[in-house]
């Protein structure tokens, strides 16, 4: 698999470096960024076989990879512990892929809700379930000095939900999950049902296995879970409604520390805020350490 | 004068705001934005009248006020530090603004180079260094509760000469000046020749004024500079010459703390990683304190 290098810089003593690479599942050609922590860059240029606890990041509507890697400053906390964040975009890319008819943000180019879709024309290209379990993975396994065995996932909005529908259906993988303002109910809200309807069709059974409250119900494994959610996101009633998955964890019986903070929104000034005790939740895990 | 407010986002418990205003020295409408750490945010709220230590940024070229608000990374260590950010754009703006004959990115809209033009078509509208110096601080003054016996400012290539050039030649008012990758003698360089030519016309005697390493040689008051300058920067030898405003404070006797930092570019990723410590020491110089 040939990785094109985008671009490259030091940041925090590391490297924020970006890919492009032909991906087999999407059938188009993809971006990703990566940041490697110092400890990692420094491991690398010794030909040291040292590996390194690694987080998994999903982006929201309309973004790229970029948008995370320019806006939640977490590359400082992330050198700090010697932690790889590995930053996937949003969906399939290229004039090839089918948009949105009206090109609205909340389908298609940008929103591909991590899913694997099975309706056409939409189940050429939209396979981001499997982009981002499968074949992302192998990439950057076979290129960075990744640890297999510790391994988390967190994402925001969309990436929220892709983040926790993908670590609730591979618990033995993901050793700990994370959201910011996650939709918590795809088969509840505007924008899942637009999605799901249009890449799965209307057999809304099929919908269930990509929404978060539905597969907290039915879970057997339960992995350290952590949310936080601004009082003063927009679109917190019609669309995100952490109250069906906290219900839905209640009744499982699944551990959830959900955190509304009051008076944050849905920016990334937001994710900015908060995105160090997210790390710091993760990596506390994934290296079995209490860092205060 | 009336403050048009455009957005406001919580951010580190604090609020990063931004206000539309009509500027009487630009002859047009202007952005800046403004953070207002948590200390201050509650002091408002509360009605108190504390004054909180004030910083000052400005941007590079092809910046408006909006990269380093997203991008920088400022807000968590200003918020921590009890500290208000001002961040202006970089130049007049609107289709009224005569802007570069080929829209280049170095010289008109964007690339306001902190100065008061006197050439026409250019000096109705560019007159930057009266709006850093006088219209913004009288409207920020009015409308927030800062400090004017704390003030420093810094800032970011075009804006780290801006910075520079305007602390040395206002060393009663700023308390200290700080600079990452800063154009540090205009009069001797691309970006600087062109602007100034155009700004300025072809006096060069009139461009010494907005030299910073000119400035370093004849200034009397000597406040604390620290300047952050990274070793992979494309624009170091052509541009940003920093030997010069070395050379400039060897002569004169004048103290400066300079960092160059091995494998950092140009961009926004070197800033974010400096950023606290530069926010640090413009602290300690206005509050007195010294924190680890």
């Amino acid at each position: 698999m040939m990785l094109e290098k985008i671009s490259s810089n030091y940041c925090f003593d590391g490297e924020q470096l970006r890919f492009r690479h032909d991906s087999e599942v999407l059938s188009c050609s993809m971006n990703f960024s990566i940041y490697l922590p110092k400890a990692a860059v420094r491991a690398i240029e010794e030909g040291l076989r040292t590996s390194f606890p690694t987080l998994y990041w999903l982006s929201g509507l309309t973004c790229t990879d970029e948008n995370f890697v320019q806006k939640a400053g977490a590359q400082s906390i992330a050198s700090e512990l010697g932690l790889i964040l590995i930053i996937p975009d949003t969906s399939p890319r290229g004039e090839e892929v089918p948009d949105d008819k009206a090109a609205a943000y909340d389908f298609g180019l940008g929103a591909g809700f991590y899913l694997n879709a099975t309706e056409a024309p939409f189940n050429k290209h939209y396979q981001m379930y499997d982009y981002i379990c499968h074949e992302l993975p192998s990439i950057v396994e076979a290129n960075f000095p990744i640890n297999r065995d510790a391994q988390s996932i967190f994402g925001h909005s969309m990436g929220g939900h892709g983040a926790l529908t993908i670590a609730l259906k591979n618990a033995e993988r993901f050793k700990s999950v994370s959201a910011f303002s996650p939709i918590c109910a795809t088969t509840n809200c505007p924008w899942g049902e637009k999605a799901l309807s249009l890449y799965l069709g209307d057999n809304r059974k099929s919908w269930l296995e990509y929404d978060a409250a539905h597969l907290i119900r039915h879970s057997k494994n339960h992995i350290p879970m952590l949310i936080d959610q601004g009082s003063a996101d927009d679109f917190l009633k019609d669309q995100l409604k952490p109250e069906l998955l906290l219900a839905a964890c209640q009744e499982a019986g699944y551990p959830v520390q959900y955190n509304l903070r009051p008076g944050y929104d849905h920016s990334f000034f937001f994710i900015a805020s908060y995105i160090e005790s997210h790390i710091r939740f993760h990596h506390e895990i994934l290296t079995g350490s209490k860092i205060v």
